[in-house]
C-alpha cells in the first residue's frame, strides 16, 4: 500500500478540493465574515510564507491567544501543516499559569486577537521565548508589546507556498495545556496522526457524523482541546463552520443561530442551560428550530436539560466523554427520546450516558487493585482508555507515571460499563465520598437535584466527618423558591438514607473552572479554609462559561 | 500520543466487546445459521490455535476458497489476526489462472467449502506449496486430496488463544488478485493499515455509512476486493451482517431479503438487475420494503434501474468507484432524488456519478501528456488516486512500473470530474473508441441503449475501420421486440452523428468477466477472430454473476 502519512493538510485538501464551495462564517461586531474553503486553503498557505518569514521552522510552537474565528481556523491548518506546533492558548488560565504555559512551550511567535492584546502585555516581562507578536486584528493603540505586527499586513504581501511539505504523521501538530486549578498545568501533544485519525472518527455513524450538509455552530472554544476537534473535522467532511468570534454572551450565540441557522451546535452543558435561559428572557423570539442536534459536554446532561430541549425546538441533544489526553472524545451517546418516550426516565437515564466506546477506542473500568471490572452497568471503577488519539504521557515532562497502567491511560473518572457498552459517569475518583466504609457518587446526587424544577445547578462535595470520615454536602443555585428539606425528601425518594447531605447550602452561582465545570476543588479548599462567604459571593459573569477572560 | 497500531484486531474488539449481542446471519440449506459477535470472537481466537497447529507461521499465506459466510469470516480476522496473510481466492477464475495465483501466493493452508473441494481436486496437481486442506463443512466422499482436515473438528480441540499479537501495522493482511480476463492476474497485497482506515472510512457520514442498527447483505462475493472491506466495516460499527452462503441466486437473495429485512444490500450492478427480474418473475410478491439503500457497484448503475427501485419500493440505489488496487473504495455518491425529482433525468445523472473522493482519498484527472485537467464536468482524462489504501505495487511483481505516475495510481479509467468534487466514469481507456481524431465513449452509449425500455443490457465496443481507425458496434440484449433501426433513432437524439454506432447485434446474453463485468476483452478477441457466432451462442447462467463458478 502506499505509503501516505496521516497529515493535517490531507484534511484541507478535500475541503479545498471536494468541497470548496462550502463555507467558514465568522459572527464579527456588525455581522459576518464569510470565508469559502477554496479562499481559506489559499489564505492558509500565505500564512505559511507569512510564518516563515517570521521565522518558524518546523517544529517551533506558536501560540494563538484568540476566539473560535476564521483567522484562528487558518492557524489549526498553517502552523501544522508547515511542521510547527500549534499551542492554543487558553485565555481564561490566570495570567500565571498562561504565562508558565506560554514558557513551558517555548512559543516563538504568537497570534492573538486584539481585544486580549491588554492580556498579553500583562504577562509580557515573564514570556522568555516570544520573538514576534501577530494582531488578527488592528493593532491597538499605544501597545506596550514590541515588534508588533497585523495579521493582514502580512498575508497581503505573502505569496501562497505552492505546497505544503510532506513529513512523518508522528509529527507533533499541536499542544493544549489541562486546565488543573491547582499545580501546573500540563501538556498534551497532539501528533499529525492522532489528529486525523481522531477527525476521520468524529465523521463516523454513531459518533459525531460530521457531514458536508451540515452547518455546525461550534461554541466550544478552540483554545480547548483543539476545538474538540471539529474544526478538523469539518473541514475533512466539507461541513459548514459556523464561528461566534469575539467574546460570545449568551445573546450573541442566541442570534448566531437565530440568523444561521446551524444544524448543530457544540457546547458545554452549562452553555446550553445559558443560552435557553437567554431564550426564555428574550422572549422566546428567536427561531431554534435548525438545530437538529446540540452535542453537550464537559459533563453529563440532566435529564431536564435533555427533555427542555426535545419539546421547546425538536433539538436532540447528545452528549460523550473526553479529555485532553484523549484528543479529547473517548465515548459518544447518540441515544434520542422519542416525544412519547420523553416521560420515561429511564429512557431519559440512558440518553444522559456518555455512550459507547468509539471507533479504535478501547476501554475498561479496573477496582483499585487494578483488576478489570464486570460490564454489568453495577460494577464500578476507575476508566482507563486506549486509543491511538490518547495520550503516552505528558510534553516535557518527567513526572506523571501514574497517569498510566500497563499502557492504559488512567482517567481519574470512575465509571460504569452497562452491558450494551454504553458508559456511565459516576464521579471522579477525587470526587467520590467515602462514608462509613460505602462509597457515594457526588455525581449522581448532583444530577438528582438539577432535575428538581427549583434547581438550576447544584454541586456535591465530601465534608470531613469524625464519625463517618466524610460526608456529602450541597451547593444549591436554585431558581424558585425551595426549602432544603424539600430537596432532601425529593433525595430521599431516589437514594440510600446514608447518600442523603447532611447540608443544603443555596448560593448565588456556583463556581466553575475556567472550562465551565464545576470548580470542586475550589470549594473543597475554601469550605477547609471555612470560607463559606467567599464561594457564595463568589461567581463568574454569563460569559465566562461561554469563553470569556472573566 | 500513544503507538497504537491499527490492526484488524482493532475491528474485532469493538465487535466482540461494545456489540457482542449483534449478530452474523449464513444463510444455509435449509434455514439461517446465527452467530453473535461474542461467540464469533472466540471461534476467531480458537481458529487461530488449529491454524498454529497446522504450522501457519506470521506471515504465510492462507487461502480461502469460500462464499460469504460465517466461517469465511472468521478467517477474515483469524489470519490477519495471527499475523498472516488471508488469500481470498477467486472460485470464479479458470482454474489455470486460479492454480497460478495459489502458487504465486505460496498458500500453505487451504480453507474450501464442500462444494467447492472438486476445483481444488481438478488443480491439486499442479499445486506447489500447499500443506494442509480444511473443509468449511463435511469432508466430500471419496475425495483425492490428502491431509483433508473438517474445520469444527479442527476448532472443537482447539483452545481459544487468549490475546491476538501485536505488531506493526503495514504488517500483511490481505491478498487479492485481479481478475484480468487475459494474462497472469496480480496480486495486491493489503496491510493491516490500509485495512483499518478503509473499513473506518466505510462507517463515515456521505460514504457508506456503516452503523450498529443496520442490516447488511453482503452479496458482493467476499472473494472479491475484501468483500468491498464490508466484513471488516460491519465489525467495527456492529452492524449485523447478513452473508448469502453457498451459490447464492437471484431467488435465493430475494428469499433472505424477504425473511432477513436487511436495510442495506451491497452487490454488483448486474445482480440488482436480476434481483428485480426474479422478484416480477415470482409474482412481486417478496417484501422488499426494508431495502433502504441499495449499494450497486462494478459499473454506473442505469437511471432505469435507479429509478426503478425508488418507485417499486422507496430503495435508495447508492454507487461508487473502486478497484482492486484500491481495497476497492475510492468515491461514493450518495445523491437521491426524491420521488418527485425521479422524472428529471438529471438528477438521476448525478445519482449515477461515482460520487465524491472520500476522506483522505484524493484524485486528479490527467492528459494524455500527465498534465491535470480542470474539474469542470467536461474534460475527460484519466483519474489518478493517492490514498492509504491504494496500492503503490503489485505482489510479488517487477513489472508495472506504467501503473503509477509520480506516486498517483494509474486507474485505466477516464473520467470526468464536476465542479462539485463529484467524479463520473467515462469509459476505461482501453475501451475509448477513437474515430476520425474524435474520442467516443462506449460506457455512455451503453448507458444510453440501456435507458431504452426494450434493452435488457448492452455492450459497446470499437471495431477496426479502414477509414476511421475504429468505429462503435453494439451488443444488445433485448428484453423487448425493437429494431437496430429504432435503437440507433434513440441514440441519435442524445449523441452527435459520428458516435452512432455502425451496427447493432442482437445476443442472447453478454458475456462478463468473473466479477460480473461486461467481458469486453473476450468479445474483442472473438470479433477479431472473426467468431461472431460463438458469443451469440455465449452465456452465463444467472448463478454466475451472483458467485457462481458456472
Amino acid at each position: 500500500m502506499m505509503d501516505r502519512q496521516l497529515l493535517v493538510k490531507r484534511l484541507l485538501w478535500r475541503a479545498e478540493h471536494v468541497f470548496g464551495a462550502n463555507q467558514v462564517i465568522t459572527r464579527t461586531g456588525g455581522g459576518y465574515e464569510v470565508c469559502m474553503y477554496a479562499e481559506l486553503a489559499v489564505r492558509v498557505r500565505k500564512l505559511v510564507t507569512a510564518l516563515r518569514g517570521l521565522g518558524v521552522r518546523p517544529g517551533d510552537r506558536v501560540l494563538t491567544l484568540a476566539w473560535n474565528s476564521q483567522r484562528h481556523l487558518e492557524a489549526y491548518f498553517a502552523v501544522p501543516g508547515m511542521g510547527a506546533v500549534l499551542h492554543t492558548g487558553n485565555q481564561r488560565l490566570s495570567p500565571v499559569q498562561l504565562a508558565y504555559t506560554i514558557n513551558h512551550a517555548g512559543d516563538r511567535v504568537v497570534l492573538v486577537e486584539p481585544d486580549l492584546v491588554p492580556l498579553l502585555e500583562s504577562i509580557a516581562a515573564r514570556l522568555a521565548t516570544v520573538r514576534h507578536v501577530v494582531v488578527l486584528g488592528p493593532i491597538p493603540d499605544g501597545t506596550g508589546l514590541s515588534g508588533v505586527q497585523a495579521y493582514e499586513d502580512l498575508l497581503a504581501v505573502a505569496d501562497p507556498v505552492e505546497e505544503l511539505p510532506e513529513f512523518g504523521e508522528n509529527t507533533a501538530a499541536a499542544l493544549c495545556y489541562t486546565s488543573g486549578t491547582t499545580g501546573d498545568p500540563k501538556g498534551v501533544l497532539y501528533s499529525h496522526r492522532s489528529t486525523v485519525l481522531h477527525a476521520l472518527m468524529l465523521c463516523a455513524a454513531g459518533s459525531v457524523e460530521v457531514a458536508p450538509a451540515e452547518r455546525f455552530l461550534l461554541v466550544t472554544p478552540m483554545s480547548h482541546v483543539n476545538g474538540w476537534g471539529m474544526p478538523y473535522a469539518c473541514a475533512l467532511a466539507g461541513a459548514t463552520l459556523i464561528l461566534p468570534g469575539t467574546h460570545p454572551g449568551p445573546e450573541d450565540l442566541l442570534q448566531i443561530i437565530h440568523e444561521q441557522r446551524p444544524t448543530t451546535a457544540v457546547a458545554a452543558v452549562t452553555v446550553g442551560t445559558m443560552i435557553r435561559q437567554a431564550w426564555e428572557k428574550a422572549g422566546r423570539t428567536h427561531r431554534l428550530g435548525s438545530l437538529r442536534r446540540l452535542w453537550l459536554g464537559g459533563q453529563a446532561p440532566s435529564a431536564a436539560e435533555i427533555s427542555w430541549w426535545a419539546r421547546t425546538c425538536g433539538t436532540r441533544v447528545v452528549n460523550g466523554w473526553g479529555m485532553t489526553e484523549v484528543s479529547p472524545l473517548g465515548t459518544f451517546c447518540s441515544v434520542a427520546a422519542t416525544p412519547e418516550e420523553l416521560a420515561d426516565t429511564t429512557v431519559l437515564e440512558r440518553q444522559a450516558r456518555q455512550g459507547r466506546p468509539l471507533p479504535l477506542v478501547e476501554v475498561r473500568i479496573v477496582d483499585e487493585a487494578g483488576s478489570e471490572l464486570a460490564w454489568d452497568g453495577q460494577s464500578a471503577g476507575e476508566l482507563e482508555v486506549r486509543a491511538p488519539w490518547a495520550a503516552a504521557g505528558y510534553f516535557d515532562q518527567a513526572s506523571g507515571a501514574d497517569s498510566h497502567r500497563d499502557g492504559w491511560l488512567r482517567t481519574g473518572d470512575v465509571s460504569v460499563i452497562h452491558p450494551d457498552g454504553s458508559m456511565q459517569i459516576k464521579d471522579r475518583t477525587k470526587d467520590l465520598i467515602k462514608s462509613g466504609g460505602e462509597w457515594i457518587s457526588s455525581v449522581e446526587l448532583e444530577n438528582a437535584l438539577m432535575g428538581h424544577p427549583a434547581v438550576r445547578e447544584a454541586v456535591v462535595v465530601a465534608v470531613a466527618d469524625p464519625k463517618w470520615v466524610e460526608r456529602p454536602l450541597a451547593y444549591v443555585e436554585a431558581q424558585a423558591e425551595v426549602a432544603a428539606d424539600e430537596l432532601i425528601s425529593y433525595l430521599a425518594e431516589r437514594f440510600p438514607r446514608f447518600w442523603l447531605p447532611d447540608r443544603v447550602i443555596f448560593v448565588q452561582q456556583i463556581p466553575k473552572t475556567s472550562v465551565g465545570k464545576f470548580d470542586k476543588k475550589r470549594i473543597r479548599s475554601e469550605l477547609a479554609a471555612g470560607a463559606l462567604p467567599e464561594v457564595m459571593r463568589g461567581g463568574m459573569r454569563h460569559e465566562d462559561a461561554v469563553g470569556g477572560r472573566g
